[in-house]
């Protein structure tokens, strides 16, 4: 096993790429607007993020798993709110 | 190690999460405008991919390094229109 500065890296890189899409879904909620929100972008994300998921279940990794559901969930808000929206 | 089937995933959804953002990098670059694009969201994103490069230097895995090289560029140069932008 890696050491636990190294563990503490990765956990803190997977808060933060996580709680980022949380500011950008509640501008979009807010704004009513997403008109410079890439379409293209957030289907490949979200499609990439889904497939982080089945990654983390098949080698069963929990914190794979967690960080990607999340991430998943608000990237679907994200993409919802841009198609209702354009 | 893992199976193939379950590195492919992998790899496919590297890729996914890596190439998403070049279409809203283009998208930016073309229309000139970020309005709708979260701050906060890309400064905690590309904190987020730093963090996971350095992980990837520490756990010396290639594969890691070189997903977030990329998307910590494309990550850097939609936060840098952002800011040009606003």
């Amino acid at each position: 096993m890696f050491d636990n500065f190294t563990q503490s890296i990765g956990f803190i890189a997977a808060i933060c790429t996580t709680v980022a899409f949380v500011p950008q879904a509640l501008k979009i909620y807010k704004s009513k607007t997403a008109r410079d929100i890439s379409l293209p972008m957030w289907l490949i994300f979200s499609f990439g993020v889904f497939l982080w998921l089945i990654y983390g279940i098949l080698i069963l990794s929990l914190p794979i798993i967690i960080a990607n559901v999340v991430t998943l969930l608000l990237s679907l808000f994200i993409l919802f709110f841009k198609v209702k929206y354009s």
